[in-house]
């Protein structure tokens, strides 16, 4: 048994497998990957890696399972799933992962791969653990995969934990004790037992308090932007390919983006904190489905067009278009009057956090401080974006939305 | 200047007048007044007092005074008004308030007698600050008076930190210092500066998930039914009037109802934690009005023939009518585009809030363990509460509601 | 099973015969009597209680034990004496223990007469534990008696860590996951496992920095003997005894005091905070050993004989004389190389705290503000203390001696 | 005004020069360098950067000089140098310091070349303050450079907290609002005021329990020790000289160490926390002073030798010999009785302290697993270590020294 220390769980017991797992090359290199990715441009103390995560969700799936009475291999298999959940990232976390699937055109079977071919999968077997079977749980699949996975699983709850912990941001703080205690099984569904639907609410509102906060404040999504067009470009170049991309870790990436010609400028940019600014910052509501569907050709297209309207380098023009807010913990179950029930039925708060996601769902178009205003006509021009109303001050002035917009306050002012 | 070290705010530097008003039985008084009450048989760990919570208010309202630029004697008034706004108090903390404003007949004329008439007054008027000023701040009134008991008030900024800090319960925690922070006036009226509707709603969520967990946890209220039947009783005894009750402390009357026969076994229960356990705990949704408006006489008259209709004592049944619940704090302002909106305009969240309340509102019926089962069929009968359909669930079985039924688990069990 | 939110251990969980025994009259009463006596007026947030103390020792010790491998009717005992260690305490914890011991002429079979004579008794019996064995238990008797009570007992582990959190003094804080998961039993001994000498130094260094901060704070000194010679007083009134005093909480004693004439005063200087200053304050190295060895009947005459020298009301002269200091903690014993030995041995960092503990040792002769002069000159008379070399300044100037003096800075200067 | 989301300090305020200071690359480079170098292999959770600490430092030294009394351009001074005062820091905070220095024959110039000649220079002349006045601060020259570099300066102060805090070890917890609070300047010198004897042991305290927890965990020096031997291979490359070394960040190096074929396996190692282990952990006070006192050429002969000796590859063996133990703050003085002490003088404690520094210094041979059993002897012939009587536990079996070897419990062990 090994002891390890840690900043939000103090003491981490690592048992049976896990200790083996530990030491592998792929649990290791959790090390050098920020669990954050850019947030860490807005929370200079948001610098904690997937691999202290790793280790929280282990911690909290034991605990999990102690309560659920779950033991033997069934809880064995759960923890080495645990531990395991985030082997398959890319550099800086979910940044780039959208492009490295695009370009390798696989989705889902990495972990699959990485469990069975690696070090990883020798050991699971020596330990008689089937790699598929553990990939499966990662996944969510089955009765127990719901622990490491879904609406109510441990990985949720330890992120949201240590990102406020590491931001210093207090509005992730859940009760995690209380939340890991009150989980039952009821058919077959991982659900929070009667009484909790409070329970359940405040898991809800500290993720709809984080979002705008931390995972989608602007200059999160600024640099985020940044990262994915300098990415692109590298894979652009010949001499690496989206396989070695999803390889490399956070150090590898950021070393890789430097030195090739193309893309050093934003390596530079983004390790001083030289950010684009935001052209346009638009509710997304009276935004044209086209723009909202595109897929990622159009997209640069559009980013190509409004470069060329303005005037100004292709390079210098991002467009962040999210996809619809959805909150995954928003079905959520809970046991009311010994009936399972979703928690958005349940819950007008729940529904009402819904309301606030769609609320907050923006449209940006960034670029350097010098060209903003140009870029920032263009892009109306190009998107037809509204230009009268309520909304152009959102667009033209970028009225903050967030709870704390805080080293962004200056740094980033239009 | 005095240091006081705090479990809240660490280190709180007291200044000028304040360093003489501490010193007074008026403020050192409040060491003996816990500040939840009868919320402590929840949560072992809430036993901060009155006093403690006052120097956090002091402390708090040096900031915002300083973030708002105000100075000199302006800010000096309303650091004393922070320091002395609880100096009314009687036993208890809220508790037993109602009681002896019906009793006296006086409800807003206390703090003004209290800051007149004793050391305080002599010590405000040596430091030429006039003690009906320093009433009226605490009483809201003015530009200022917003800063100490308002809807963004620093008092409400340090209980629910102080609250949750002491309790153990996460969710009170607010960014006090953002809040101070942001604080401005805007014609007149104290707001959150422009881009904080979020800053705003987390104060909001914050109330709204302490609410049921702490003020209004059944177990808070059950006591605190109890403790005002007693004191009730304590006032029909010839040797203590309602004048002498407001100026005891939590000692004192705690003894008081010990050594008096008519209250000592409701005193006992209340010192060992032997509570009455909920007959009734309905939802006020469909609750007639006759019952919701009734006035104290008309609820002593309920409880009295629920009690002749069980055929129990009548000290045996208390009626615990809450009033139509609201958030003062939805009608805090913010900044918008350059104007002032009502929060709960602003906020699809705010509005789910108040509508959360609202569900929450329940009537109980409590009683003895022993005879729930008579009491509860004959508070149906009485009240005219419905006992079929969804309703019956929540009277008869008590389905829990709360997020951190904790203690209360095992205790309150029906 | 029972779960009770806790600020320092977030959920305790309650099982077996702690669930009935929580429940009693004498563990309830714990609620009443606050962990640190008079501390709290010089830290005003530290209002922390026996009970949720006693709640943190039971749940220390479950983890110990579970970590010793010790379960069933073994773990059971002890687990029942750690929640029931303090009962025997007398209001306002160990200030007015010696006082109850000398009227009464009991020492030690208090709680046995507890524990035997109770409705505890009954519940303990009833889960087939016996209340002697128990008894033995709280007094450290046998191989597992240390856990309760030993030098490496989890009673000092969860008090350094809760006063420390609710005075907000930085100094308590220790690594009790640390403590608790190393404890281990060689040759029938309680002691820390190899490779642990620094994790007993840490425990030594917290007790040795929160005894002058927060223990023997010159303002908790002051005030625990003004409340020793009060209660002293009150004992003299023919119409209560020390088995009465004893069995009183921190509410009766206070509300006694307050009412009976001769002690009225001291009551309100107590409770207002308007306390006694030093008229001395010398290092006991060269202080007689007629003063350190005399007895209690011996002090009451020093104190009127220098209260008849200065001119001043015998009530108005307190003097305290502490007894040797000794650090419990310094023998506790950890194992070398396969070897147990005793810490203060093993660690020079042990030795050197040993002697700081000798250096702090003052003797301190109290009175009003007005007549520090007169009592202290007086003292020096009486006492025979030197008044000229280093040692004057001592005595008269009252040099500052405490880490955090703060609430006291300015209150008590002299 | 900026203001900066901080995990320790809460919000961080950036105000004057300070503010644009922030946007250099000199500065947002310290993202990018740990705060701790290779402690992050046994606290998981300590990512912390001289990013954050050196804004924790400049707020420090804003609230250290508030409270001195300073203002105006000498206090815009302290907090430039506050701020800059680790830029000159290479990859890897200390761990490289040396070699670089040795390399390039440059100590003391660097901070001064870096502040005159990049655009750091440029700010600070705008903003009309000299270079050099700010070289000369960092350096701790003049009273107000004790301020940033002294005994009592606000960086050891920041940097002990934030330690305990992300590492999670609760040793380094300091009343840091305390200390700024009571510092103050007596004859020149930068000192603690009268009464806080015991304020500046608990800084010693922290200080000593850290040193053996973290920053001289063993395997923070194994790693540290392979860490520096990779960078000299890396500069006996032909493609990179010092000075380029000295201007990465750790992600450069250590990218140039995975790449380069020299290093690439000790890379892999460090990534992969695949370290070396003891075969030699000796108490220094019997090693002969030809080895304490040797020079960087004799240790790598030293370790060529005992390679010979043991017939393995010279990259097999790294010799750490640490130099003789000092603790700077030791010196730190202190006001008593209106004098100015050295702490050390004054202080029981401190000596003790002083006595353990000594009695935990250690000379370290570390070699792959496989080979710990010949090199250990190979070291003890050549280096000529006693390997009877007490000595030899030490030497071969690695008794375990720290406080909390968490990690390193197992993965470590001989």
């Amino acid at each position: 048994m090994k002891t390890i220390k840690d900043s939000v769980h103090d003491h981490i017991e690592v048992v049976g497998v896990a200790n083996d797992l530990l030491d592998t090359h792929a649990v290791q290199r959790l090390r050098h990957i920020t669990q954050l990715g850019t947030a860490r441009l807005v929370y200079p103390s948001a610098n904690h890696t997937r691999f202290e995560h790793s280790l929280g969700v282990y911690h909290l799936a034991r605990e999990a399972l102690t309560n659920l009475g779950i033991e033997g291999v069934q809880a064995e298999r759960v923890r080495a799933a645990a531990l395991l959940h985030d082997i398959g990232h890319s550099p800086y976390s979910h940044t780039i992962e959208e492009l490295i699937h695009r370009r390798t055109g696989k989705y889902h079977d990495d972990v699959h791969d990485l469990l069975a071919d690696t070090e990883v999968g020798d050991i699971l077997r020596d330990h008689d653990l089937d790699p598929d079977t553990i990939a499966g749980l990662i996944a969510g699949e089955g009765e127990l995969g719901q622990v490491v996975s879904g609406e109510l699983d441990v990985d949720r709850m330890d992120y949201l934990v240590r990102d406020a912990h590491h931001t210093g941001v207090p509005y992730g703080t859940i009760d995690h004790e209380r939340l890991t205690h009150e989980l039952t099984f009821f058919d077959g569904k991982l659900v929070l037992a009667e009484g909790n639907v409070q329970t359940a609410e405040s898991l809800l509102v500290a993720r709809a308090l984080m979002n705008p906060t931390v995972y989608n404040h602007h200059v999160t999504r600024i640099s985020k932007s940044m990262l994915q067009q300098a990415s692109e470009r590298l894979l652009d170049a010949p001499d690496i390919d989206a396989e070695q991309l999803r390889r490399m870790d956070d150090h590898d990436l950021l070393v890789a983006l430097r030195t090739n010609p193309e893309t050093a400028e934003l390596a530079r940019r983004l390790s001083d904190r030289d950010l684009y600014k935001r052209a346009v910052w638009a509710e997304m509501v009276d935004v044209s489905d086209d723009i909202i569907d595109a897929d990622h050709e159009t997209i640069r297209e559009y980013e190509d067009d409004i470069a060329a309207d303005a005037g100004v380098d292709s390079e210098h023009v991002t467009l962040d278009v999210p996809s619809r807010p959805k909150m995954t913990e928003s079905s959520s179950r809970v046991v009311v009057n010994g009936e399972i029930r979703p928690l958005a039925k349940q819950s007008t708060l729940v529904r009402a956090l819904q309301q606030v996601q769609r609320d907050q769902w923006r449209l940006g178009v960034y670029t350097p401080a010098e060209t903003t205003e140009a870029v920032g006509h263009a892009a109306e021009r190009v998107l037809g974006l509204e230009t009268d109303g309520a909304l152009v001050s959102d667009i033209r002035t970028g009225v903050r939305t967030t709870l704390t917009d805080f080293e962004a306050d200056e740094g980033d002012k239009e």
